[in-house]
């Protein structure tokens, strides 16, 4: 299982993964679900994948060394020129994947489940997020609803409905997603440390956090132990009802 | 949809249940999940439902006007004498109802989807608390794991794992439980008001409290509004990294 989530705030992203990938409960490992597609100074993308690991795999091949698209040109993330693009050609390189491997999946009962969440700017662009489903449609966040999710998501919701503004400023949004990954961490097994962090500035067009966050991070130790005690404080401090003795 | 959860605690058991039924987001109705099977100083036993309410509704129907069981006799929760039995017959009327109409409902691609709660006592016997599944077997609280839920499960999960222990006060279970189903409905439309609440004391063999609880209800207004700002002061009082900026 999986659990990603990516805020699309006023300035900018915060996207959130883990590593964990599991057959089963007894074969698990960790993989890497956080792709960057960086030119310094001219875009900075920020992929996130959940499903299969054979099929998200394919997919991120051909987003980062280029596939031949529907308009008849090699591109990948590199090459776009908009983030709107991208997502667009994100959801083409699902559909490949799906013409190549969709029936053999289909055959011996595997699903086709893949998600991405594709986050990031080009130059004199705007800051964009978006949800890539696995039929290659998609969505995008908006000040509305600044947050996306994908794979085993509703653990983690609650905190963000509460908290999470467009507003929100950056590094508040830190703390929320690693609130919302303890969450997820506690109530399911198949999501596991380490994960992996990034923060976009708007604008910056480079990467303002990036950083692996394991069982040692002494800052996620912090976050999991004051939230713990929090609500427990917060749960005592709730008066008994006065219809119970 | 619906959330139930139920608590099997030193003290006794306490079980909430939501109230809304729904086929689709246009056809919304209240009907009560919790059922309640009492003789007074001889047996308190109480049921919560998901799934199908023409399915839920026939299995509570034999369950409380009595059926044939593989015994050959009529039984029913006002008869059993014990809780081993009484799940044991919730699991026989789930079959039941799945003989008459599982294959119907198979043709048109209907879900067979139940899931029942069910706890109490019978005089002179242990408390318990069981979850039966659809295919009619189950499974019961333990020391170590003292809650179960069914239905919208997930939202409310992480609270009750923080805080649920077996010696758990049962009024402290109260608040626990209401915290739960808060997190659920503000994250899932599809479970709603109002919630019914039932909190039994052990050896009593009568309730303790049988509560209707809606959106004028104080104490539930004071816990949810406590407890989002419990949260929101928690979250303002995490420091920000120091490996940010």
């Amino acid at each position: 299982m999986t659990y990603c989530v990516g805020l699309r705030l006023e300035n900018g992203l915060v996207m959130l993964s883990d590593t964990r990938t599991n057959a089963g409960v007894d074969n698990i490992a960790t993989f890497g679900k956080m792709h960057r597609i960086e030119k310094p100074g001219e875009r900075m993308i920020a992929l996130m994948t959940a499903g299969n690991l054979a099929v998200t795999q394919a997919i991120v091949t051909r987003l980062t060394e280029g596939f031949e698209t529907a308009r008849g040109e090699i591109e990948s993330l590199y090459t776009v020129e908009s983030m709107s693009r991208a997502a667009q050609i994100t959801g083409e390189a699902i559909r490949d994947v799906h013409r190549l491997d969709g029936e053999a999946l289909r055959d011996q009962n595997v699903a086709f489940d893949v998600s991405i969440l594709l986050g990031g700017q080009i130059k004199g662009r705007a800051v964009r997020l978006f949800e890539v489903y696995p039929v290659g449609n998609y969505i995008e966040a908006t000040e509305d609803t600044p947050y996306l999710q994908i794979g085993e998501h509703k653990y983690g919701k609650p905190i963000l409905d509460r908290g999470v503004r467009y507003e929100t400023d950056l590094f508040e949004g830190i703390k929320l997603v690693l609130i919302s990954m303890d969450s997820t961490l506690r109530s399911n097994l198949s999501v596991g440390l380490p994960i992996d962090l990034l923060v976009y500035r708007r604008d910056d067009l480079t990467l303002a956090v990036q950083r692996r966050i394991d069982e040692d991070d002494t800052y996620f130790q912090t976050i999991s132990r004051q939230w713990s005690e929090a609500l427990r404080r917060a749960f005592q401090d709730i008066p008994l009802p006065n219809w119970a003795e």
